[in-house]
């Protein structure tokens, strides 16, 4: 099952590092790509791109200025819509249902207006707490869910860097190099 | 056990708005107070504030401007300390002792810089993955595996609005009145 994240209506001052955050936390979480709509923010795309260089992988970042249409192809090829909203069915009573369908999985996390059409393309509208918090936490603790904690070992190939976890103090594999 | 959340360095013009999502996403995951350290933001504050209000609960956020005396001073008062880094051990190794250990937990995240000291105060330095994302995912992740899941459930009691979760659409009661 192939998982893309879509973000809504990026505004590149404003949404800069919260952004970041989430193309950084599909990652680790296990997405395959984000794709981002609104403002076009190549430097963002490039910091992300750094990331994966640096700690492996081969997650992908892209730009659709159209989400619209980016969905309805997403639909019309046979995968299925996610979208987290602090409104939607709880979590925990649809995740299984959605573990259980094969169907690539296009999950997306909103921006400061999401229009009523999306709530309508969607397959799920899902809500991790009903509470509000955060696009990161709910994109993190939503994956975390679907994987069911598999993605904390995660092996991402080819890096630059790999941490070695440690109980005090950094570990890190640098090129085959340990440098503590 | 009470859960606190330390969050180290706030930079006010920088860190506004991740800092926000650190906040609410403890909250939202059941911890009962935040601790800024860094620097000093009423704005912020109140702006957390304002959510406890509208959404319910007892949510806390204070301010300290020495977090090592603080982080002294909680471990002096017989509480515990997780430190959320890449670096740590990881979260699926550690969390059941965290669990099984009923001493108050302070769960310290990091801004740009974490002094070397704080590694060394913690009881435990935790991983969640070892990939660079986002502090606010590490945080809600790990409160959502100390809690088991649980936190999905509580309930915010006293807050003006609650969401009703829906499938479709949106479901909000306002003050005992229903808007859809």
């Amino acid at each position: 099952m192939k998982i893309n994240v879509l973000r809504l209506d990026h505004r590149r001052k404003r949404d800069a590092r919260i952004t970041t955050h989430v193309c950084l936390t599909a990652r680790a979480f296990g997405a395959d790509k984000v794709i981002l709509s609104g403002d076009e923010d190549k430097k963002l795309m490039e910091n992300v791109g750094d990331v994966v260089g640096r700690w492996g992988g081969d997650f992908k970042v892209d730009y659709r200025k159209n989400s619209e249409n980016f969905i309805e192809e997403w639909k019309n090829n046979g995968g299925e819509v996610i979208h987290l909203t602090m409104y939607g069915s709880q979590v925990q009573e649809v995740v299984g249902e959605i573990q259980n369908s094969p169907k690539d999985k296009l999950v997306i996390v909103g921006g400061a207006r999401v229009p009523t059409k999306v709530y309508k393309q969607a397959d799920w509208n899902v809500s991790v707490t009903t509470q509000p918090h955060s696009e990161v936490s709910s994109l993190a603790v939503f994956l975390h869910m679907l994987f069911e904690g598999k993605e904390l070992d995660f092996d991402f190939e080819g890096g630059k860097m790999k941490v070695v976890p440690t109980a005090e103090g950094k570990r890190v594999i640098i090129n085959d190099k340990e440098n503590i």
